[in-house]
């Protein structure tokens, strides 16, 4: 109830804001502008149509407009619409007042030839800051810090740290951890702000600061430094250079973004359908849904053509047909879990991932586990339902065998795609029930054509 | 390579200090292992057997070991084994000494009788601020909350505002945001340590503080207060209750877990398997899959018998048998990727969310256009296949009708689960697909057996 009511308030500020713009009362809609969150005004501002956007980039100052873009969310075609309806100038000022991380992720999705227009016509000082950005990874380290940061010489003393802090607060993204370097440039020391505020004014940045930092490197990937982040519960981690200098920080509001799009893509390769944009729109859902499907259903003509080959077989003993959804179906819902495992599995970092060898072995083991109960089952219902217990066993080796095969195959794929550099989230669930279909009917047709004499 | 460099050296960090605890060179033990970070020190703990544990227990204080069990993760058994190794009065006190929200998490774990045992031995302030955590449900604001925090008074100056946050600041979960409250306890204002900092020192609170504070009810989803704390890029969030007074205050590090666990329950929900603990024992992992895949089982049995029950049929056109599997199958995975999107789209927070009609409708549109391209594609790759266009028409409806059934069932049935207040995410992509081999088979044996004289 109570969200819900907060969110109608937001409304009806919007409402009012619209308003306000609309009856030309420009100083009244910017003063209540400037009153709200900065997520809230961007909020607004991808509320309005494109005359509406124009209107309000006349109204703000290009750093006003800069702090509202810091929070607008990464929707690459809508940032470069909004950006080619303000005036050149106006843009690359914006882009170098805000963060020169969010500023390099923008710009990085942009034509380099574009880019390279709002990156001329910017201070030199914040191209070339934002150009080294661009240069990292998107997915590493180097590719989400930022370098809007201050850091704080060993020998100052807290009193004149305080007074820097004071007067470069606004250059930095968060000032509440300070980095300590040497004459080198080399880190050597963090200190958090309220240490800063804690100690006596006259001790020494080296007397308070904590020595033992965990840092990163650049070209680490994104997942990892999440993951200390989140292990440490930090607000930030330093990242360094091969030489140990520090080159910049990544924050945890970054890190909060990673961690989801990481779950989003795990979530969407399991899905087969990129689950990104949920939109209702039936004809992009259709356009999204449709290229899996309909390659998987060649993959499922092979199924079929291989059933088709053992037609002597299907017309002797019909009975077999009964069989087939349910044993496709069982190893690939096997097939399915195993592959979530693994998956999941790789994604922990290194130190917390069991060997290779050990994975395997594991997994051909529990494969082995599962076929064997859940054949024995479907042995025991079919044999009852049949009154045929050659045919139960027919089935129930076919099932424990078809899920052995499913199960390995979810666990082993995504294993091998890592190994070989590939994300193993993109072997989906629908891709591994329908290989599993192939290799459950292979099993089951040859078994069966095997004991058929037996059972007929 | 810099990670598994930079992992090495904790691993030869923990061989040293097992060494040094092994050959009782105590006090330099104690001095290195302190140094480590909090997060360290807790994963050399959970390192430890049963004896290096109670060993480490004996040298440490109470407040030492609250710090490290601030950092350790969630595993309900492991932590209440580390109680049951130490003296009640020794876990009692380190209990108390933990950020309360941390220790509420342990406690609420326990049963409620070893619960108590420790909350009476604690001091009573500690224990009645924690009783008070308990209270809440697990998954809402007011059971991820902290109440260890510093707020301020409106008419304090900034300088006695420091003095405040020297003295409390040990107290406090995080200085980095404090709010400002009126004498009813009422919240009025925030203001950040970075804000105080830069302040002139005699000035007053409530010249500096931000009056718009955006705020949560203890009762309301963690979700929403993970999607709350992302938006704004906060690094907290104050709780206030009915009567808008401040109650405790939620911090990014707590929203971190709670993405990572909603993201875990959505995957493992889709894949039919609890991911949580990726163990590697083949028993294990074995007794965690095995009851969805039997009592999916089951209703694969009910597809058999209803196939069975075309006896008659697939003796007489054995044709059918060859195309069970890729018309079940496709049909599963267009029903998996629809549950995906469901599911997903369900997760967002009401305002938006498209309208249930809207969703409704959306989906019965999608589903007809992925049924009528898919069933098309396979009408014709039939057709040329077994020169027999009726055939290939036959084929090509089923599977039209039966992608179009699987994708309304992967999409109503989770948002009928969401109106009748189950989660979503329990609807897996197994369920789903098993069902719709139940549904596939039904239309297509009925298409068959309706137009079975024009093709044969």
């Amino acid at each position: 109830m109570k969200t819900e009511e907060k969110e109608k308030t937001t409304d009806l500020d919007f409402e009012r804001l619209r308003q306000l713009m609309n009856t030309n009362k420009i100083q009244v809609f910017k003063k209540e502008l400037l009153n709200l969150h900065f997520y809230d005004q961007g909020q607004f501002f991808i509320s309005l149509d494109s005359t509406g956007r124009k209107k309000m980039t006349k109204l703000l100052s290009p750093k006003e407009m800069g702090d509202m873009f810091d929070t607008l969310p990464d929707e690459e075609q809508d940032t470069q619409d909004f950006l080619q309806e303000m005036e050149p100038e106006y843009a690359a000022n914006m882009l170098s007042e805000m963060y020169n991380d969010n500023a390099a992720d923008i710009l990085e999705h942009l034509d380099d030839k574009v880019s390279e227009v709002y990156l001329d016509l910017m201070p030199e000082r914040d191209a070339n800051k934002i150009r080294r950005l661009m240069h990292y990874g998107v997915d590493t380290a180097g590719g989400i810090m930022t370098t809007d940061m201050i850091s704080l010489k060993p020998d100052t003393t807290i009193m004149d740290a305080i007074a820097k802090i004071k007067r470069d607060a606004d250059l930095a993204e968060t000032v509440n951890y300070l980095y300590v370097t040497n004459y080198e440039r080399t880190l050597i020391g963090v200190i958090s702000l309220r240490e800063i505020l804690v100690a006596p004014a006259d001790a020494l940045v080296q007397d308070v600061m904590t020595e033992k930092v965990i840092s990163v490197h650049p070209e680490i990937d994104q997942s990892d430094v999440a993951q200390t982040i989140r292990d440490y519960g930090f607000l930030a981690v330093p990242v360094i250079d091969s030489q140990e200098r520090l080159i910049g920080m990544v924050t945890v509001d970054d890190i909060i973004e990673v961690i989801d799009d990481e779950a989003q893509s795990d979530y969407s390769g399991l899905a087969g359908v990129n689950v990104d944009d949920v939109s209702e729109m039936p004809l992009t859902a259709t356009m999204k849904r449709l290229p899996w499907l309909i390659t998987l259903l060649f993959l499922g003509m092979l199924t079929a053509t291989l059933i088709n080959h053992f037609d002597v077989l299907l017309n002797e003993a019909s009975i077999l047909a009964v069989f087939i959804s349910l044993i496709t179906g069982t190893a690939g819902n096997a097939g399915t879990q195993s592959l979530a495992v693994a998956v999941r599995r790789l994604a922990l970092s290194d130190d917390e991932q069991p060997s290779m060898m050990k994975m395997i072995i594991s997994e051909v083991i529990t494969g082995l586990l599962i076929g064997i109960l859940t054949g024995v089952t479907v042995m025991v219902l079919v044999g009852l339902w049949k009154q045929n217990f050659i045919l139960g066993a027919v089935i129930g080796l076919s099932m424990a065998t078809a899920i052995w095969v499913a199960n390995m195959a979810g666990s082993l794929i995504p294993l091998g795609m890592d190994k070989l550099g590939f994300d193993p989230a993109v072997a989906s669930g629908p891709f591994i029930s329908t290989l599993s279909d192939l290799t459950s009917v292979l099993i089951y047709f040859n078994i069966a054509s095997l004991l058929m004499s037996s059972f007929l």
